[in-house]
């Protein structure tokens, strides 16, 4: 019966059998010392004489386990016999027991079926693992319903700029870019409150940090609200739920990275700036007059909110209609629209919709729309819809800024940017 | 503060308010009754005089809670004050009120948007969403990590046959048939046990009530196992888990549909039949030898599992090698692979892969495949890989063999056809 590495020391003086990677050897001649990696820890075998296999070997190890002070974790499992289970190649495309921050990123993501065996980075996927399930678990608690709608659509969600075409038998559709439409479509089924997980497509030329062309986003809508701001009470809950999960289930993970999380005094704190404010404080801290919220612009608010608020973060809302979609819900010359900064980078997008038949009408020729162009979406609202809105959060963003990583395209486990399409 | 329909009968004798949708209206002169329903449910509300909305308008009502005998649900709220909050056009594409049964199924789809209205259909996907839940639950609660692994790839898992082409930048690359080889990277990385819910694409010229060239994957991947028994193991639970959830969460979705769910005794009574068996009792059944396992003989199997076992479904497993992908595990001519047929459909594939490098440097050619054209998908297994397997499960295909749907598109909040890409 195999035993986890973690769950070793519970098994002092006993036999147990390990399972795993061979993560660090040292042979010395008469005694070899082997740190066997599974997917709990790792624990130190010493094996008589040498080892005889190589470095990411996958081994099976039957022995005794004991107290020592001079192990890693204090335990060690003394070698009575073991079987190598897949003998690795010598040559291995990266050190996997290295520190990841000593190889470049195109290594690591050139090498990725490897690299994804360093410790630090499968914490990164450890993290990402717990967030979708805090935010599937805090909105399911809410009555939310989970969705998956198609990704392979007849047209883009805001305009036909920035879509993958892909060839379908004897025509082409495009990458989905989001969920909208289809989210919408559902509040006003009598759903009223959805969610998806899925895949977005973005064919986008950008090669930042802060860019993927392939993203998980986490999509919310909910029927009968009045404004943008019970959308942001309701991510306030959510990110609570996954801050506290990940404190709970990851740590390690955290530790890690050295990374902290927010309270929920500190998250309550988050201050929600319109829009021309924020663009006044970002004049204000740069003693230049600006006349847009660029990404430098998204740190000097969190900067600002961190001191005067004590969170590194802030709400914008209150959008000018023209720096937003056709279907963002008017306030005079505003919409009730808002995006979540977080560290200094923009995690969210969302707002109340144009639930209303007539003023959608209205709106769509001021975006250079008809109403036949939209084809069954009208249908939505020509049908009765109520009231509602909604959010995305891009999960890689989130992970990054969490764990504090430079790029987000170490938060993405396959990462797709211009040039990158394999692994 | 609003009041779901479905807590109404927890107020008698006092104002409350409710908000959803006209479902029913009849207007009978001096009074009206109106049938509102919402996310929880529907209750009767009593109008004097005439409405003067349509069928799908969105209202908030204040007004009274009574017990009417007569009222369906037993309760009924007497109007006191209403806003429309958006009026429905009296022209609606279908009767939301209906039966889905009475409509054909390409109306359904043709008109999504408001089909999806109707409480029947919305049954289906509130059945869906409990799968997706606990389908995650039941693994995340054996130490499965959950991954999200891009759709955009260099080449398919199984050749080349059967891809949607994506026009990436100046590139062309293809939407993915399944995580399969992402899964066992992450496997092979020290995570292990590893579970993906996501959309896997097969470009098939198939028109028939089983197939969807887009649907919902939920796979996993498992280290150390021995043989295609633990994957089948693993599969009961899950089943336990999905059937138990649902029994709990959605009893009136599933009485809609009349469907009744196995028990734990009759999952765990499931027979693991050889294909060479398999074919045999197909060959009995229909007095005429069979050389394959086609849909009817799915058809067949089951109904001898019922017969035999108490159970309509049915494990087909040590399928030959040339059946199979290449990645197969082999066992002799035979490999450690196997379907699970439930009420006469195949919902899942899986089995033992090949982990040994060598194995795989020997298979290859007997696939007509290089190491070469596999790519980076070698270093998994050049660099240590442990005996591993797994298995998807069509998330459609389950939906709509628990409910008993005659169509799998029924099962798809919007399926992709062949002719069917819009809405």
């Amino acid at each position: 019966m195999r035993v986890l590495t973690r769950d070793a020391a519970a098994h002092v003086d006993r036999e147990i059998t390990v399972m795993g990677w061979a993560h660090r050897l040292r042979e010395l001649g008469a005694i070899s010392f082997v740190l066997v990696r599974d997917r709990s820890g790792m624990i130190q075998v010493v094996f008589e004489g040498k080892a005889g296999f190589t470095h990411e070997s996958v081994i099976s190890v039957r022995g005794t386990v004991r107290r020592n002070e001079k192990a890693p974790g204090g335990f060690e499992i003394a070698a009575a016999a073991f079987d190598v289970l897949a003998l690795a190649d010598s040559e291995l495309p990266l050190p996997v027991n290295g520190d990841p921050d000593k190889v470049s990123l195109d290594a690591l993501l050139d090498n990725r079926m490897i690299s994804l065996r360093m410790p630090r980075i499968r914490s990164i996927f450890r993290v990402q693992s717990t967030i979708i399930k805090a935010f599937a678990e805090s909105l399911r608690g809410l009555d939310f319903t989970e969705i998956k709608t198609s990704k392979l659509v007849g047209s883009g969600t805001e305009g036909g700029t920035g879509l993958f075409t892909v060839e379908y038998f004897d025509g082409k559709v495009f990458l989905a870019q989001s969920p909208q439409f289809y989210k919408q479509a559902l509040v006003s089924s009598g759903m009223e409150r959805v969610f998806e997980i899925g895949a977005a497509y973005r064919a986008e030329k950008h090669d930042t940090p802060r860019h993927l062309n392939e993203y998980v986003s986490l999509d919310v809508e909910m029927a009968f609200i009045q404004s943008e701001h019970e959308l942001m009470d309701l991510e306030l809950g959510i990110l609570k739920s996954v801050f506290a999960a990940l404190r709970a289930e990851n740590a390690e993970d955290l530790a890690v990275f050295g990374a902290s999380l927010p309270d929920d005094a500190a998250i309550d704190r988050i201050p929600r700036v319109g829009y021309e404010e924020a663009k006044d404080i970002i004049s204000a801290s740069g003693g230049k007059k600006v006349f847009d919220i660029n990404p430098e612009g998204e740190r000097v608010l969190c900067d600002w909110a961190r001191e005067k608020h004590g969170v590194d973060a802030a709400f914008v809302n209150a959008f000018p209609r023209k720096k937003r979609p056709f279907y963002a819900f008017p306030d005079g010359l505003k919409t009730m629209s808002f995006d979540l900064l977080f560290r200094g980078l923009e995690i969210t997008t969302g707002g109340r919709r144009i639930n209303e038949y007539a003023m959608l009408l209205d709106a769509l020729p001021k975006f250079g729309l008809t109403p036949e162009a939209m084809g069954a979406y009208m249908d939505i609202f020509r049908c009765g819809c109520p009231p509602h809105g909604g959010f995305a959060i891009g999960l890689e963003r989130l992970t990054q800024k969490i764990l504090g990583l430079h790029s987000v395209k170490e938060a993405s486990l396959f990462p797709r940017d211009r040039k990158r399409t394999t692994p």
